[in-house]
Parts: C-alpha cells; sequence; structure tokens
C-alpha cells in the first residue's frame, strides 16, 4: 500500500508549495539589492502578519535561539523574571532565565491548564522588582493556550515590567494583535504556522521593549538585538543571513496574503481544531485541556484501555502520519495533532478516518464513521454562511 | 480557508515526490553514458512493470501518440481491424483507424458495460480477415474494465490477428501479465499510474507483435517502432528523448519497485477502489459501472436529485479537489474519482468526507459520516490479516 508521509506535528509543518519552489531557487549573494528587496520585504510582511508597525528583526536560529535572545535583550543578569509554567516551553523560559543568572520566580500550572492573568497580577504586586513576564501563546507541549491579551493589560499596570510572549507555534494559528494589545516582544519561528522548514526565528519589539534593549547589560553578540536593528532597517542583517529561507519567507508571506492574510490562516486552524475537538468527542477521546485549548495543535488522551504510545506508532506505520507524542511528564500519555500551518479540512478529515481506523483495530469501541460524522457536522455548521 | 489543490482525475494524477526531485535537476545531455544507463535501466524496469521480457519502446508523446504508433505498425492500409467501443477511448480506436484508411469494424457496449469475450471470437469467426483487435484495460470515460486475458484466449486462437491493449489508465492499477496473458502489443501513458506528468508513452509487444511492424506498410517516421527498437536496444533514442521525463521515469519505477512492485500498486488501488465503492454504497451513489467496474477509478452517478456538474465544481471550490465529469453523452451525469497512481487510503478518505459535506449541503439526504463508516469498515476488512 501507499502511505504519504505526512506532518501532523506542531512544528515543522507540511512545507507550503511555494516555499518548495523558493528554496529551490539559485542561491543569491546578500549583500546585493535583489536580496536586500527581498529581506525588506519579508520584515514588512512580517509587520503586517504581528500586527505591528514597531521594528521587527529576523534571526537565523531555531524558536529557543529566538527565546534566548529575547531574554538576553530584555533582561541584565540578576534581574528578577516571572515565568509562567505551563508546560514543557514555559520551563524553558525558567531555564533560560537561570543559565543566565536571572532571578526566576515561577507560576505553574498542571498539565493542560494555564496561568490565570489574575495570579500574574497578584505577583507583580507582590513583587514590583520583576522586570520581565514570559509566557507562551499556545503552549506545544499540552495544546493550552494563555489569555495574552488580558496579560498585556496586567503586565501594562506595572511601571517596568514588560511582557515576554513566545508566539512560536501560536501566532498564525490564533488570534494576536500584538501592538494593540501592547505586547513587548513576540518571538515566532519559522516551521510553524508559515510552512517554512526551521532556521529563522521572528521578534517583534514595541517601542518601550526597545529602550529596555539599550539599557541592557547581558553580555550578547550574535544575539545582539540593537546590532540586528540598526543592519535590518538598512536591508541588511548583522551577520550572514539564511538567504534561501529568507526568500522562502518572502513566498510564504505572500501565499498567506494572497489567500486572506493572517486572519484567514488563524480561521483555517480555528475550523481544523473545532473539527478535531467535534470528532474526539464522538469517539471518546478526551481532551488534555478542556478548559484552555487553543487552535495551534489538539493534545488528546487515549481512550480507556488504551495507550498512547501504540497509537502514535501505528498511525505512522500503517498510514505514514506523523503526530507528536507527550513531553517529560506527559510521556506516553497524549498524543497531539497540528492545525497551525499548511493544512486543509481535507488533510483532517483524512487523518481522523485513519485514527478511527487505528482505534477500532486496537479495540476501543465505537461507532465506526462518528467521529467523523461529528467532523463533517461541526465543519458543515461552521460553514454554512458562506456556501 | 486553505484549500490544496488536489487532483482526483484519472491522469494526470498527483506527481511521486521522487518524480517531481527527477524533474528539477539539472538537464544532462542525452548522447552520454550517464543518460543510457538511465534510459536503459527504465526500460528494464518497465518490463517488469508490464511483465514481459519483449522489446518495449518508450516515445516522446501523449498516451494517443502511444495508440496511433500503435495502430500503424501492425495495420496497413486497407486492413480490417475490430474496436471494442465501451466509451471514448474505445471510440479513440475506431477514429484513429478511419483516420489512417483502415476498414474498422466495431462492436459497441452501452455506458459503463464491457463487450464480452464470446462477442469478440463470434467477430473474429464471421470475419478472419480482421488483423487485429483493439481494446481498453480500463475505459476511463466510464471505469468499466474488460477481461483483457480472456480476450488474449479468443485473440490467440485467430490464425494472424492481434490483440492491442490501450492499457494507458489501466496499466498498474489493474492486474496485467502481459507476456503470460498473451497480449500482443500494451500502450501506456506516464501521467496515470507511474504518477509522471503526461508527455511519454510506452509500448511493449510481442514478439509476434515484432513480426506484424516489419510487414507492415503504413506511412510513418516519427512513430516507426522499427527505428525506435533499433535506437533503444543501443541504449538510445530515435529522436530526442523527454530528457527530464526519462529520469523521472526511472525514479518513478524504482520507487514502485522499493515498495513492492506492481503488484503492490495495483493492490493499492484495488483497496482504493473497494473503499470508494463501499462508501457510495452506504450513501445512496449509485455506480456506472455496477457489472464491469475497475480499479483505476470509479465512476459515479449523482444521488436522485441531484446533478453532476455541481458537484464537482463544489469540490473543487470548496475543498480544491479536482474530480473528472463525464465525457460525449455522459457529460454532466457523472463524475470520476481515480485510484491510479500515487494516492493512500488517507487521500481517499479525505476526499470521500468533502463529498460528504458537498452532497448534504445541496439537500442529500443521508447519515453524515455513513460512507465514512463504510469505506473505514471496508478498508479494515482487506487489512485485517496484516494488522
Amino acid at each position: 500500500m501507499i502511505k504519504k508521509q505526512r506532518l501532523f506535528t506542531p512544528g515543522p509543518t507540511p512545507l507550503h508549495p511555494a516555499v518548495q519552489e523558493a528554496m529551490a531557487r539559485p542561491i543569491l549573494h546578500h549583500r546585493t539589492d535583489e536580496f536586500r528587496a527581498a529581506f525588506a520585504a519579508s520584515v514588512a510582511g512580517l509587520k503586517r502578519f504581528l500586527k505591528t508597525t514597531d521594528d521587527v528583526v529576523v534571526l537565523a536560529c531555531s524558536g529557543t535561539g529566538g527565546m534566548e535572545a529575547a531574554l538576553l535583550n530584555v533582561l541584565s543578569p540578576g534581574d528578577a523574571m516571572l515565568a509562567c509554567v505551563a508546560g514543557n516551553f514555559g520551563e524553558r523560559w525558567a531555564g533560560l532565565g537561570r543559565a543566565h543568572g536571572m532571578d526566576v520566580r515561577t507560576l505553574e500550572a498542571a498539565p493542560g491548564e494555564a496561568i490565570a492573568p489574575e495570579d500574574v497580577a497578584k505577583a507583580l504586586a507582590a513583587d514590583p522588582g520583576i522586570r520581565a513576564v514570559f509566557v507562551q501563546l499556545s503552549e506545544s507541549s499540552t495544546g493550552a493556550t494563555h489569555d495574552v491579551r488580558a496579560l498585556a493589560g496586567v503586565v501594562r499596570e506595572a511601571p517596568d515590567t514588560l511582557l515576554v510572549v513566545d508566539a512560536i507555534s501560536g501566532a498564525g494559528a490564533m488570534a494576536l494583535d500584538t501592538q494593540a494589545w501592547g505586547v513587548d516582544v513576540v518571538v515566532v519561528g519559522s516551521q510553524k504556522a508559515l510552512a517554512l522548514p526551521p532556521g529563522l526565528a521572528f521578534l517583534a519589539l514595541s517601542a518601550r521593549a526597545w529602550e529596555r534593549v539599550e539599557r541592557t547589560t547581558s553580555p550578547r553578540f550574535y544575539f545582539d538585538l540593537r546590532r540586528e536593528r540598526k543592519a535590518q532597517n538598512a536591508g541588511e542583517a548583522a551577520f550572514t543571513p539564511a538567504i534561501s529561507l529568507v526568500l522562502a519567507l518572502k513566498a510564504a508571506l505572500d501565499a498567506v496574503e494572497a489567500t486572506g492574510g493572517v486572519d484567514a490562516l488563524v480561521a483555517n486552524a480555528a475550523t481544523l481544531a473545532a473539527v478535531t475537538r467535534a470528532a474526539a468527542g464522538a469517539i471518546g477521546l478526551p481532551l488534555l485541556s478542556p478548559r484552555h485549548h487553543g487552535d495551534a495543535l489538539t493534545a488528546l488522551l487515549p481512550p480507556a484501555g488504551l495507550e498512547a504510545g501504540p497509537i502514535v506508532k501505528a498511525l505512522k506505520a500503517e498510514f505514514g502520519s506523523t503526530v507528536a507524542g507527550g513531553q517529560g511528564s506527559l510521556k506516553g500519555k497524549i498524543f497531539r495533532v497540528a492545525h497551525l500551518g499548511y493544512y486543509d479540512v481535507t488533510d483532517i478529515f483524512g487523518f481522523l478516518a485513519s485514527l478511527e481506523v487505528v482505534l477500532s483495530r486496537r479495540g476501543h469501541r465505537f461507532a465506526l464513521g462518528a467521529g467523523l460524522a461529528a467532523a463533517e457536522g461541526e465543519y458543515l455548521k461552521r460553514t454554512e454562511v458562506r456556501a
């Protein structure tokens, strides 16, 4: 049997065909007008993607590199920081802070839960020395989302505290109105909603955050955003840019804008997520994050009597579909299906049917097709106005 | 909403990724050892694909060009021929014969039906002057299949009559044991089960057919198989070959052989066809060819009260999926879904769910998900041994 290899992982996601074509083009030299024009167009597109007019920078690194750059540029050694830890990626903020000698405070949420904005308000009131709050828009390890808009309101009340948001898997999958909400730093990775390969991180900083960057004393060189901002405002990068990825970024942003912009991409993920949740409910797969589920991905518990690991293995072995298992304390307990990026509802319908086959074969008792009936019904409901 | 553009047409079919990669390689010159080696490997692979040890030739033309080459090389002007006409492509054999001054006899079947081997036996007995019988393995306009094995047995009884089979959409989707069955000429196109772009035709001729080629007097130059056979046995082509397509052909054949060979490809199409038929039955879509359905594609009638045209349009407009409508007298009356080529069951599951949405939205009354329940059940039944 033919098995197409399909990624349903929350990064990397399938590449957009326009990205594949751009990556296959002959290399350009980066100190040329042709490249400068592509770079400038990409940065302008990123500002629209992230809904800000403040300066955005592009770095050649992974998402974690982007997180480290954010932290190093807004905190000086010994600064107090508050990490909202709702999973593995929240924990990464705390780990980065400790690695660089920050005074790390945390708020912790159980797997699938989120940190409440009121708890952040209390923490800031109790400790006005906190210089920055770090949080995830989408906690990829659980599928939970934080209320970034409310958190931005809370942090705005503090006189000299910044809100730094890891929107690596969240941007382009869920609403993020960077400037209007007053988010100070947003970090995004290329291999998520933008459907590029990994290798680029994007940072959007508010005017308030850029002022902080100038005052920060953390040692930094490759991740010095002052240097990058200056170079990129002149249409170049401080160090050699990942040329083909930047050309692909322009192609990806052009493709997003040609199909309704970031809002359409967010609506797409919302539909795929709703369809997936409807199917999961109909065939007895509990959500890990029923109260705080985001739309970038869905984290599902296996039905009673089955384990997550063999489900993940069977989807790959029998259908060529790769979903993500659990991380850390959730290892072997959940599986995660992505909606961010270049997926359409036909992808999700096909995936859900293959999941029904895998569950049925392993003895889970449910009416075959019930998940698809619920998925199609949800899709019909959500799209009836346009029909 | 994201809409991936998906072809579910019986040619062109989706390209295999190995084909896309091969097509993107820099061009080679064809009068080189490197190209000769790729060409020879492709021809050897085609012999395994078509199950013959007799000489096979590769032509740079469409499937119709391959059909014309077959006809011109086995018939001389004025020769009597019998065309089995079960649809548009059967009619093409008759049209080619008339264009070249042959004495064309036909046997005709209603749409969805096939020509019975007994009727061919009677026609040959009544008219021993018939020099060749022309038929389709898969009549792509209706989805019907002919019993080529039985037809070969019938034609073998005649002293100097050849069986010429258009297996353009049939090879690699249904059993075809060229040499063992005693088929004299097989014509195949590249844009079908082999998952290449259009542009190449392949002809496999039996020893008996090659003898006929030498005696044939039809005027021919580009399609002169004597010239091609001689050149290709020396590792070249008589005229400039479609170089990138030949390199892609080698990649496609390598991919087929790496995943179980032609028998696995045929089994894949059989499963996708059975899954599709099960779903169609469950949601009230009649088959156009219930008695003679092949596995290369499925031709479906719309449910009572709906027309085929708007279903085809809606699948494309809402889901980006292209299916084929009807041709000739079937225009507007059916739609056709392909199984040949680079499709897997996840593709078909996704397609069937989108079809349910389209039908439901247009007022067809059925239990949403019933088609998927039947499709998954059929898939589970057919694959249970391997689980």
